[in-house]
């Protein structure tokens, strides 16, 4: 029993055991070109959070070992993502200046926060909540962000101040002080972006062409960055470009991550709730995605409520050691599956690469410019951006529609926190509508048959005296009422009603509400002289009813069929006529 | 065209035009049976919101004759009722002291917002959203609001002041002024009230056996507290009670309704919008239950959105003639009904009885002690609580059960506007829950027929390499995860696995979040090397899927049914074999 309780909450004991030398191989092999591909993207994002670039290497390092001991997926790599990025420079932006101290110290507790979150969602097996953002909110909400992320990272392109967490914000911010544009940042910038795009859409091609495997290929264009990195900060420093306005990174601390501790001003705590809460959200369902994705491909099972104690230890740990919140990225665990990693340890080897890079490599980018760094966020996140997703759901379905365009929109004019609230608050309200109305159908026997179709879609049999009506939904509150007022207007209408069939084959449920609307359906039928019958009614919901008076105190019967109701009714109505 | 939409807003067209003689006589009776036991009730329950007693008679003139107009019942009586009366005093003494003329013109603001609100969903024909308030819930509230008007009452039967607007502070507010207590007021107050139970109790069954008609014991009945009104007030008057610290009514104004302008100050209007939002909700949804209760007796129809639209009117009459937010009441309903109300005429009449009474007996209630209306409404709201609810929830479904005890709970501890938005939220939860954990069965054929039941309830013949799953729930974002999760881990577990199918029976909507995660599971199924299989699919759920590439992409075939597909695969796997 001890043993089942450790592995469950602990999965590397699980693989651990199993470890031999081929694993060993492909892990090493993953981690070195992970380790290449993730010391840019770890500067870049420290830089879009609005922290120090250190602060990227250190969130790579004590995240991905801690996931590595208590997630489920074997190829995940956490460590800062784009999105939580931008999320973090919002929720931390609202309450303390960039640059200082305090800043720092809320990003800790942000992550701190989050990660306890993520850890109690994960004790309690609460992870189903992460799917009340629907996948068209999270494309919606990815979308807008990219574009977001995008708009934030000009300034250092430009060489200027700006600020903002809105479209709207950064516009004008970024307009306002264009005066001050610094014409080599933007040289250096605009190569930078430039050579990233063709490094995508150019370079790759070309490798193709060469008969590279594609693995090659993937990681020729993932050094991209560095190649522009080792290009710039070249220039920078031959050129002496810092002393004519080129903003640089400047001095990093040559380190190990250090052991930090978070805020836990009441103040702070409080202000950084909600934001915490929207991050291990987003990061959560972000992680999870990916995870299952790789993990089908060798049909490995990836446990939600595991992951977000995974997760959640990683953010604990980025909170403890320098970090800011983290998740499971996209890229990154791609890479890394594609390269061979076989268990979690290619990412215990990834962090001790990163650990290395801090440790020695951190003299060398002191004259990287911020504006390379931009670029390579701004080519990173423009791929995210995809508005595809608003024709797909209009075609799909308007409702989608709605819930998609009103994310988009709102994140980009009012920010990521009110985006991704409204997204969720649209998804529920329209689902609650749509329920609150469901489809029902007066249906008739198809001639010679025992199938009852839609009397509006198909030429069918129906009775002056018998009303068969299908209910295309499971009856619970928002639609009680409904049913009740269709059901008057059929009595009110139909002169000679003397029977009411409902069709519950499409009844998942009948909740207290509806019951009660059933037995005031039955009292006022009654009232007007008809009896009302069920048929078809599934296990679960006989069971239901059987808990309560209905099936006493119901004027008509249950029928299996509504074949067996109407025959039944011929009878009767022959016998009393 | 124009005929039809006056007659869509204007229902008195329809009934107006064919009133004779037979209609006049049942209707006037009605009113002058109704007008009786409306004066004490109006008065009560104008002490109930805080208000001058002649606020009581004032409400229930213009609202009755508005309804009249605009309404679509044909007996609903419109007036101040207990509970919408208490939520009054909760939402205005909140931000104006009782006794001011502050708090008068709050309670016309609350009844014009209140009306304003009722009008615009009227209009924009938006009645369901009172659905999202379930049975459950509300008769947890009434219970509950039951208990705290009694409560509020008690400070009337021992003649101290007391203030609070949940059960804690108004015991402990009585509680400390206790010492205060009036010992004539407490004899007059107990008096009636125990009057008042006997007449219910004890009376009633007394009429009855001396084999008078039903209407007359009711009305006999109904007078029990016009004789309680009579006899304190003669009491306090001839024994000069007044003077000995009975509390009384006093100088009430001999008067038409006056014309009143709410005040339309933001500020006002502001804290009042939520409280009128759910005296708005709460007022329709008990009006609208009554309506349709009485109209199914005559096979009538009532129109939820026109309803909507008359309540309107009437608070808006409310609000412009010293009033305060009134709805349709049951009692008083069902007395105008049992009494022979044919029209809406019957409320006119009742009206014009009320206008006479408000003229004329004005001076007759100046010595009536306040003692006497409280022990009206406790022993008329005492009728309403009523815990069988907790128990009928707790035997049919323990989320029901949640939701009331919640509500009951949160109403009594926290107050009324509290509770019935825990209420509505705690369903609304409740319900996003349990859809979200879908109710999946593994499936096998029942031996020799075309059936399939649940492998866990019946003795079924499976496929060691055909997974069968039924899907007993809508696909849509709360559970599209939960449907990837558990597809998952039976791809993982099923060793010998290669074909995979869904029973879409039940499933009535497909969501686009849904649909992405079918593309994802359809995805990462092949790369197990299983196929993806659909049976059973609803045409709508059909339509909708054709708008997408699913179709394309989907591994699997659709089968019209389980057996079908069963049969089919067993072939494909032979040849294969």
């Amino acid at each position: 029993m001890t043993q089942n309780l450790f592995s469950r909450y602990l999965p590397i004991l699980d693989w651990g055991r199993r470890y031999d030398r081929d694993r060993f191989v492909g892990d090493i092999v993953a981690a070195v070109i992970v380790t290449v591909m993730l010391i840019p993207q770890s500067l870049a994002y420290a830089l879009l959070a609005g922290l120090p670039p250190e602060a990227g290497l250190y969130a790579s390092i004590a995240p991905i070992l801690l996931y590595a001991v208590f997630g489920t997926s074997r190829v995940l790599a956490v460590g800062p993502v784009a999105v939580v990025s931008l999320m973090t420079a919002a929720a931390v932006g609202n309450i303390v200046d960039s640059g200082t101290a305090g800043y720092i110290a809320a990003a800790l507790t942000l992550a701190f926060l989050s990660g306890l979150m993520l850890l109690t969602l994960g004790v309690l097996r609460l992870g189903f909540l992460a799917n009340f953002l629907s996948h068209p909110v999270i494309a919606g909400f990815i979308t807008a962000s990219g574009i977001l992320i995008a708009a934030s990272q000009l300034r250092h392109i430009l060489g200027v101040e700006a600020k903002g967490h809105t479209l709207i914000d950064i516009s004008t911010s970024l307009w306002s002080n264009l005066y001050a544009a610094n014409p080599i940042t933007i040289l250096l910038g605009i190569s930078a972006t430039a050579f990233l795009f063709w490094v995508r859409s150019g370079l790759k091609p070309l490798l193709e062409k060469t008969g590279l495997p594609p693995l090659l290929v993937d990681i020729g264009v993932k050094t991209g960055p560095v190649l522009a990195i080792v290009a710039t900060t070249l220039s920078v420093w031959g050129f002496e470009l810092a002393d004519r306005g080129v903003a640089i990174v400047g001095v990093v601390p040559q380190s190990l991550p250090p052991l930090t501790l978070p805020s836990f001003s009441p103040d702070l705590i409080s202000q950084l709730l909600v934001p915490a809460l929207l991050i291990s959200i987003i990061g959560f369902v972000e992680s999870i995605s990916v995870a299952q994705t790789l993990a089908a491909k060798k049909r490995q099972r990836i446990d939600p409520d595991q992951e977000l104690i995974g997760l959640g230890a990683a953010n604990i740990g980025a909170s403890l050691t320098g970090g800011f919140p983290v998740t499971g990225g996209f890229s990154r665990s791609v890479v890394n599956y594609d390269a061979g990693a076989k268990t979690p340890a290619a990412g215990a080897f990834t962090a001790i690469g990163l650990m290395l890079a801090a440790l020695f490599l951190t003299p060398l980018i002191h004259y990287l410019p911020k504006a390379t760094l931009a670029a390579t966020i701004i080519v990173a996140v423009l791929s995210l951006v995809d508005f595809s997703i608003l024709k797909r759901a209009w075609a799909f379905s308007r409702a989608d529609f709605a819930a998609v365009a009103a994310t988009i929109l709102l994140t980009l004019l009012l920010g990521v926190e009110v985006g991704v609230t409204a997204g969720v608050l649209t998804s529920i309200l329209i689902h609650l509508y749509k329920t609150s109305r469901p489809h029902m159908a007066v249906v008739g026997r198809v001639p010679g048959t025992e199938h009852f179709r839609n009397v509006r879609r198909h030429t069918v049999e129906t009775q002056p005296h018998v009303l068969s009506l299908r209910v295309d939904e499971s009856l619970y509150f928002p639609n009680a009422r409904f049913l009740e007022d269709q059901l008057s207007r059929y009595a009110a209408d139909v002169e000679e009603l003397t029977d009411v069939v409902l069709l519950f084959t499409a009844v998942n449920e009948v909740d207290l509400s509806a019951l009660e609307s059933l037995e005031a359906i039955n009292t006022r039928l009654r009232e007007s002289g008809i009896r009302l019958h069920l048929s078809e009614v599934k296990g679960p919901v006989m069971d239901r009813l059987k808990r309560s008076h209905f099936l006493d105190e119901l004027t008509g019967e249950i029928f299996l069929s509504p074949h067996e109701a109407v025959q039944t009714l011929d009878k009767s109505s022959a016998t009393t006529a």
